[in-house]
């Protein structure tokens, strides 16, 4: 099998694209037959560029249509670019801009509105009529499902959950009784809301699981990653407020609270009890213990493993977490080791030698 | 959409949940519309209070029926609880007596017994007819499922799997073949009961599968969290036995045996071949290298890389993983280096001056 | 219920398995019921040994069927396998006779031919008459299914999906639109192929999602462990080169390449537009911050955090990722710490007492 992973093809040209943006085409027009990465795009592909890195290796690109971050160019870029008889338009929000692009040329369109005849809905449940419903979904009985909402096959959803208006549901999600879910949401293929926490009481003849009558919230605007999990509440809730994007393989424990506009990035595990503020940043693999506080506008550093309250705006980063200046300094002090072993070897020595210690 | 998330009603008076508990009732008996979180819990609901810290800020409470741990209770705590016109009753063990007020709270009714039209049951399988079979469902052949299990919608099972009697299958999950899977067994929504292990043979043209003939088996109370897996053996069984608990997205490889009682919490992730023993705890995001042992009783700190067997009744952390006092005292060692490298230097510059060392 | 999970049962001499095998049989011939892990085996169960502290407890062995590592044996261990009556087959290649001898011992029969009919097939799909649509399958529209592919039940495919011949997906899977997916790939249970990658732009009011427009292509050969998340590209393709075996719980974000014949332990996160050379191995738990590259047949070790660029042939650990021994070194030198204080501390003594320091 020829193996042919990039294929998407359109037909534009770059001076309508650019018009569509609201961005000055400099440079002839395009007639654009695809959009690609910079060291892939053919001269008729059009590309965008972020990185520095990326107007240093100018020459490997044959694109001739390009969108550049204007914070990057310098007038040597520009000639260069004319020179090369590269068309460009310059953005300043170039990933706006390409989100924008991108908008116009996929193709993705919705499932019809609907219930597929193989999807189960319980009793005194209520879809709207512009909503759509793939084949093989459960609904249990007292949900409610608003407006233009889209749900995919394989969706199993639980008694009494609530789904706001536009929100997005991928294939085999399972959604547990009581959950509230908001307006305009994504939940990406696989991932399980309100599954029951991990609480228990041991006694002698073992573990005991606490039963969680509590539920899951998350606002408009929030996004969960494929096959992430979210625990229901003990008693109470797990909340995830408005607009906190959450990416793939996250674990989120019982009662959890989330604040708002948070990035929390693949692996990161959250555990019980934990409060995290507003427009939180959490890097990969990282891991905050149970019943802490994350201040506002914290950044927390891939792998870090946060283990007590964080005061807002800082950075932490390493095991415990701390400052993120100081974590690095440690590291770097661990790297000059051998020389201090070295030096304090040498004075070992003379002082031995001089009779200042006993060797 | 309005966001409501906790909407646990009920109308219970405390004196009678108190009775059924078997605990004394000081002061008025309440007539409660729920049960919430301590700082959230309005004054006709209760609210369970573990922590210290909880009662530093007592005033901030507004419930006025408290379950309150008893080992935290000072006769001022008590005064003032009294002064507040709070009712309360003590617990030696609130975590057990939550449970069960839950349980007696909680309506999540189990799915009437029988099979829904929908399930494909295979040929040779038996169904016990107190047992239940949501829609969806793929049952293997020669497959037994015991008295009183509850498997949910979209539950996918191979062929030769044993079920014993009141265990639930949450949704969206897989069992493989010729797995066992014990009475009392709870696996949550999403996991992966005996994928084939992550096993090759390299030779000059890339890596060969070896065939995985062994099996998973779940003992008697074990519970597996959402979106976990756990892979089965090459040959012979990956074992765990019973009363053990794994919370979410944990890894378990082919071949691994785990003893009973364990604990294991979210995103750990246990190598080929590994025995961990009786009741042992690896907390968030711990990792263990295939082919060891580890003792009984022992405790693994939270992002843990174990890489070598751990004897009994050990607590261990940090990478690799040693003694917990010894991990932290290194981290504090750590912390100190700024401090060494001054004095080191100003030693340093003395001799030199001195013209002990050559600077 | 009685657990008992170890059940393979045939009927076999060992004569005639080591003629299947081209291997000499040293001793009498065994009739054998049974293949078992070395200390479990009985004594008509056969037993593969890899691993030198198995032989150091040979008497525990009461197989009297073995296929011993060649590398391991000495005249002295020949002698005393002789000694026991133990029959036994020398391999230099023991993983790939193991592999051989289950291939013919495993009973996993593919699935009919034929598409169940409760499958749903959009428009213009084709599926070869060779190969099995499981019950509960959705293919979206424009898909191409090859030659002998066996796709188990409740997998949901999008539109526009090539999957090449021979190739196996397991329950549970979810592939996005666009996605390539070549031959002899296995999917296991539960992974996600396609999700919309982690991307957003971020102004006042919040993030917004980049759309994803590209795809995922997975080569000939490569295999995706359990509940693995591989994402989409924002524009041009994530790629996984031929006969890359990746385990279970591993994310891969947008736009990253892997090249051919790595290994990919568990839970090993890879961030997005970061490459992976050839033959790289990643072991479980490691991270890959995004837009590196790691050269060919790297080997990093489990854990390890790597924020940069690594050359080829390196072996690498630790956080910072480093060369293994540094990071070794750096570790056993954090292990001595208290010893340096120590010194110093006396050093620091004596230079008070002779007045060189001011203490």
């Amino acid at each position: 099998m020829e193996i042919l992973g990039d294929f998407h093809f359109f037909m534009y040209s770059f001076k309508t694209l650019a018009d569509s943006l609201d961005l000055e085409l400099h440079g002839a027009d395009v007639r654009l037959l695809g959009i690609s990465t910079p060291f892939k795009a053919a001269p008729n592909e059009l590309s965008v560029i972020f990185g520095k890195d990326v107007l240093l290796r100018l020459k490997e690109i044959r694109s001739k249509a390009l969108l550049v971050d204007a914070d990057l160019v310098s007038t040597d870029i520009l000639k260069r670019l004319e020179d090369m008889e590269i068309s460009y338009c310059l953005s300043h929000s170039p990933r706006e801009h390409l989100a924008l692009l991108i908008e116009q040329l996929i193709d993705r369109p919705k499932q019809q509105p609907g219930i597929h005849p193989t999807s189960v809905i319980g009793e005194e449940s209520t879809i709207a009529d512009s909503s759509s419903i793939g084949p093989y979904c459960i609904i249990g009985k007292n949900c409610h499902v608003s407006d233009s909402v889209n749900i995919y096959s394989h969706v199993v959803i639980g008694n009494r959950v609530e789904i706001g208006n536009n929100t997005v549901i991928h294939p085999n999600v399972t959604i547990a009784d009581n959950s509230v879910i908001g307006n305009h949401v994504i939940l990406q293929a696989g991932c399980v809301i309100g599954s029951d926490g991990f609480g228990y009481y041991t006694k002698e003849d073992g573990h005991h699981r606490i039963p969680h009558m509590g539920c899951v919230v998350l606002e408009d605007d929030v996004e969960i990653g494929s096959n992430s999990t979210i625990d229901r509440a003990t008693i109470g809730e797990t909340r995830i407020r408005k607009g906190t994007k959450i990416d793939n393989l996250v674990q989120i424990a019982h009662n959890v609270l989330i604040g708002e506009n948070c990035l929390i990035a693949a692996q990161v595990g959250i555990a019980g009890s934990t409060e995290v503020g507003n427009r939180v940043t959490i890097a990969g693999q990282a891991g905050l213990v149970g019943h802490i506080h994350i201040g506002d506008d914290v950044t927390i550093g891939a792998q870090s493993g946060v283990i007590g309250t964080i005061r807002p705006n800082q950075i932490v980063s390493g095991y415990p977490a701390r400052n993120h200046r100081q974590a690095l300094k440690n590291l770097a002090y661990v790297d000059r080791l051998a020389d201090f072993e070295k030096r304090l070897d040498e004075l070992w020595r003379v002082m031995v030698d001089s009779g200042g210690v006993q060797g």
